[in-house]
């Protein structure tokens, strides 16, 4: 081998050496959750238990960036987590998947994301004369369904739960360790909204920020963490990211740019008002439309999104154990 | 009368003519909800058929701070609003009030917020044989209390939701045209947590900022609106205004400082991180403390403070009627 080809593997393995530690640096000064070991156990004997089926993680609502240590004031992202509870539901009803459901505290679950609670607790009667509680008839029909498929799939589900940005990306970050194992079996669906810029804590105020006078925030960039995730992390999985723009002139290009950037397999592009009803499924060659009217069918588009990743990954799969078989 | 006084006297007119137009100069510039006059008869219509008792106005949660046009991205306040929903139910028990609940959309209310939608859904059961749904008879009790409650008082309770802090700041306004017709049988309990800082619309993106470099964004205070609804809207109510602070040490001395600017009539302080176990009720003369354990006695301090501010808005009804036999 020439000593120039030596060098160039060099150069190559400290680039790499160089964004591994750049990563590790942006890690190590944010504040760390002290549940992650007891997440890792978890998660590993929910795979483990489910390594009959494909495993799919999804994450799904906002994450929060605190303005002060003793957090009383947040930046937050607009998500109720509808996308991702709703695609956790239709994709475990395929039968073919086990569902790690990461989302955002008190965001949309599974199941119950259908009412409010307020709304569940207007169907529930108490009855004087029988001192006994009932469900409204009317009501009993749709929460039937949903206990149903509840009681069908929910050994199937594992759920964990963010507030803030640093426990969002620590939990995804271990999670990927249990998760790289299941190599191509492997789906990740990243529905959640995670916050771009944040505070570094030795930047932040210790207390409530008083309103004496006019606030200046300075905001950092957030690292793409989908890049490790998709070179390092777990280089062999299905990876499907979200892009949320409010301008669809730059949608489509920005989804193609993160598909080159991170070199993962699928972007769903959507636009904040018309999310529920459109969404372009972006490839590095090419790109499909999925539209539903939403009101009018009373349908949701997640299940036509969810029917149309899993054919994808299925597809993905099928080349992986050709390539390797002919090797 | 000498010139000298007629000259002061004009002094003190301008300078509430000044502040009037200070506050309408800045909710001019903010957006304007379109449900104002709807909310404006439903509570009229509502405060009129309630006109036996006393009026409560409870606001609750935190307001939203958008920093996109199209909002994405917003700033919030740390409140699930356990204080504002507890305390609507500790005071529609007493049978004396009907309460306007004005809550954030989303936070906790009263009745359902002793149960997260899963939780609630976890208690409810398909059975197969009967196709049925059944309650879990260890959780009967206290759903039967709680329905029971609800029973009883709901139609003395009127919910309206905001978001943003605009909405909040819009909808108060326009309740207290309602509420000053019943002069100082009104209670005005301000739990909510708004915002000090916001961004003028102008000054705002008009798409989701785009994350291509770090972000500096600039607050400008929020006029502190207590003082115009203490002084102008509802002159007669009995106003009080919640103070929390994460530092023990400045909290009494701006609870005070609150009181001598707003001029209403007390101040319930407290601290994040004990604020389920001690409150400090604080007047412009004396300060009165409340204490509970709250882990281990299983009780609620909001029960503590409703009991002492109907007891306090009694006695200050009294006051008002004495003095106005005498006059």
């Amino acid at each position: 081998m020439a000593s120039g080809t030596s060098h160039l593997m060099t150069q190559r393995q400290s680039s790499v050496f160089d964004e591994l530690v750049q990563i590790d640096e942006f890690f190590a000064q944010l504040q760390k959750p002290s549940n992650l070991d007891s997440i890792r156990t978890k998660a590993g004997e929910f795979c483990k238990r489910n390594e009959h089926l494909k495993i799919a993680l999804i994450t799904s609502g906002g994450t929060t960036v605190p303005m002060e240590l003793n957090t009383v004031r947040f930046v937050d992202n607009f998500s109720a987590g509808t996308r991702g509870s709703a695609s956790t539901e239709y994709l475990l009803q395929t039968g073919q998947y086990a569902v790690i459901f990461l989302y955002r505290s008190k965001s949309l679950e599974p199941y119950s994301r259908h009412f409010s609670p307020d709304e569940l607790l207007n169907q529930l009667q108490w009855e004087p004369e029988t001192d006994d509680i009932t469900v409204s008839s009317s009501f009993k029909p749709k929460l039937r369904e949903i206990l149903k498929h509840k009681k069908e799939t929910e050994d199937r589900l594992l759920k964990i739960t963010f507030t803030t940005l640093s426990e969002y990306l620590f939990t995804l970050r271990e999670l990927t360790l249990v998760l790289n194992e299941f190599g191509s079996n492997t789906m990740l669906y990243l529905a959640a909204a995670v916050s771009d810029f944040y505070i570094p804590p030795e930047n932040m105020a210790i207390h409530k920020i008083q309103s004496s006078e006019p606030l200046r925030l300075h905001f950092e960039l957030v690292p793409k963490v989908l890049r490790p995730l998709v070179k390092f992390w777990v280089p062999d999985a299905f990876v499907i990211s979200f892009k949320l723009e409010t301008d669809e002139n730059i949608l489509l290009s920005k989804a193609r740019k993160a598909l080159t950037k991170y070199g993962h397999k699928l972007v769903i592009a959507n636009e904040l008002n018309t999310r529920k009803d459109k969404v372009t499924l972006v490839t590095e060659t090419d790109s499909e439309v999925i539209k539903v009217d939403s009101q009018l069918n009373n349908v949701e588009i997640e299940k036509f999104i969810v029917e149309n990743v899993v054919q994808r990954h299925q597809d993905f799969i099928t080349q992986v154990e050709a390539e390797t078989s002919t090797h």
